[in-house]
């Protein structure tokens, strides 16, 4: 099956420098992709020149005028910035043209861009941001890691329902695992949204496994952790700096002085696969779950390697059908009177006031 | 100055096999300190003898006939282990026998038993669990981690005054940097409640620094941490388990083939001051903070070393008059129209019912 992407090649720390090889050994690598290249006309020809590339069939350049800056604020950048190279992008599988969009630019303008051309599907309220985090035992797809601070009961089963789909998807799993982030050995036993959030997984048809607390995350308890996009930006977080900091310090430790220099030498493989058993590249990509449209995330400072697993993850959501499964599922569970909010009220365009 | 700490000898997984011995250990180490052994008569001689040690002028057995279980509820524990391990240290604290307790009993109930016989400290709501973690420049204090899932602002605001002056307190610190926790680079910028807290605290004498996200707990951007305890315990939570994790991994990696055992065995040295540079052993030990006596709070998993550690926050806390500080702050900020609840109305038994 054919696909089409539709690259922000402007956004991230790096742009086109990144993005461009990036897409070019993504390309190599997946006969069936097609990619449209969006930003600058001319930073992209010299970037594609200097990798003795050029446009062909399989990959074209769409020129934008404009790059939406990485602290820019999202209403800005819906303003002001309707000739940017994430709008543009995201235009494209508005479109019709493009099955995806992949970006490294800032999350915020990317999910309020995303939410206010391409708008939410059909009975979801809120979009959420799920990625994929490398577990003892594999892998587990963890949301809402950061688009919506405040959540309601609903809006938590709407995200189980997200990324269970998802999963069992991309991952061909059945009835994933869902698990429901929470506090547990304490007094109060979690907050009063995640109590009911709760009992609203139970009634539905997913596979609930109940609560589940932080340090069931990297054991790998269940292939699904919800929870609102506070909690989850700030573990998600905490995690990217304690896993620098680890890093850091047996790094340290290694090179303090010439008998650990040599422990480092000769450890060199261990090390190699140790790195390699948490290289966050090898997970870049974060699903922009819920839109009329499949939009990928990359981190910021994603490296070639990492921009073409995003690129991966796109192109395994377009030929996998996840968001006509979400709608699907979604639907379903209106129909089992599980999900309160009407889709076609769920569905209004309540972010154009931005615009 | 002398100091008197009861202590909890039945908590914790491993009862008193970990903690007479570690009371020996402190003992031998803190000149200045008494304990009062707390629990049943017959395994607490028995341990003490096993390292052939007695009752003497610094170490005493007080005898209690009950044991909180791990999973015990709190409500079970105050109602029906009223001669338990845990409320007779505790109560010995009330009674001015003892000026701090240590226990590694459940937090649930440790916390509930410590509000229900102690008290809020007056102008405290709720008390928060602050425990010290290690970070790239040294180390941090954050609270709350898991005590109250769901806080107001004004809590938030009266969590870092007893943070602040904690760390005043025992670090020696002027006026340490206070953190509150968010999400930030996200379209929504945190959730409505730790707004609203950002507002007070940039009203507040605090050393406010600001917003900081998830990634700045561990490179030690500010001495005290702030979030709610739902965050709070999530984070703890997800970062033990991360750090397990990798360290499994690193251990699976150097014993993969006689290659990486010999590397492992060169890697001696340095593995072991990695190790010890995050040893969450020397990090054991969680204040309960806010109410009207001292209460610390062990790892239940906590072996000797690791328990000591706890016994010597304790002894820090009572030579450094951290409870008394922490009533001057409150009232001086009540004084300065800083804070709305009044220390009196704060200050009543609301959980006298649970009994």
């Amino acid at each position: 099956m054919n696909t089409v992407i539709a690259v922000d090649a402007m956004g991230g720390d790096h742009g086109p420098a990144v993005t461009v090889p990036a897409c070019l050994d993504f390309l190599a690598a997946d006969p069936a992709a097609h990619l449209l290249l969006v930003g600058l006309a001319e930073p992209l020809r010299r970037e594609l020149a200097r990798h003795r590339a050029s446009e062909n069939d399989r990959l074209q350049i769409v020129v934008a005028t404009q790059v939406v800056g990485m602290d820019e604020d999202v209403r800005s950048a819906i303003r002001t910035k309707k000739d940017s190279s994430m709008r543009v992008a995201i235009d494209l599988v508005k479109e019709g043209r493009a099955q995806a969009c992949v970006s490294a630019g800032n999350t915020g303008a990317l999910m309020g861009t995303a939410k206010f051309v391409l708008k939410t599907l059909p009975g979801i309220e809120r979009p959420a941001i799920c990625a994929v985090l490398p577990t003892r035992s594999g892998q587990v797809y963890a949301l809402d890691l950061g688009a919506n601070a405040d959540c309601t009961p609903e809006q938590l089963l709407q995200f189980a329902i997200m990324g269970s789909t998802l999963v069992a998807a991309v991952e061909g799993k059945a009835r994933p695992t869902v698990g429901l982030l929470n506090i547990g050995s304490e007094e109060i036993k979690g907050n009063t949204v995640v109590k009911e959030a709760g009992e609203l997984l139970k009634k539905s048809p997913l596979n609930f496994y109940g609560n589940v607390e932080g340090n069931d995350i990297y054991k790998g308890t269940t292939d699904v952790v919800v929870c609102d996009g506070f909690v989850g930006n700030v573990f998600l977080k905490t995690s990217e700096g304690l896993a620098k900091m680890m890093g850091d310090f047996l790094k340290e430790e290694y090179t303090r002085g010439v008998l650990s220099k040599l422990a480092a030498a000769v450890s060199y493989g261990v090390i190699k696969r140790f790195r390699r058993r948490l290289d966050h590249r090898r997970y870049n990509g974060a699903a922009l779950l819920g839109l009329r449209g499949i939009v990928v995330k990359s981190h910021g400072s994603a490296d070639r390697l990492a921009f073409r697993t995003a690129l991966a993850r796109a192109a395994s959501e377009i030929t996998h059908g996840v968001n006509d499964r979400i709608g699907q599922e979604i639907t379903r569970l209106h129909e089992l009177g599980l999900l309160a909010a009407k889709p076609a009220e769920a569905a209004k365009p309540a972010d154009e006031a931005a615009a």
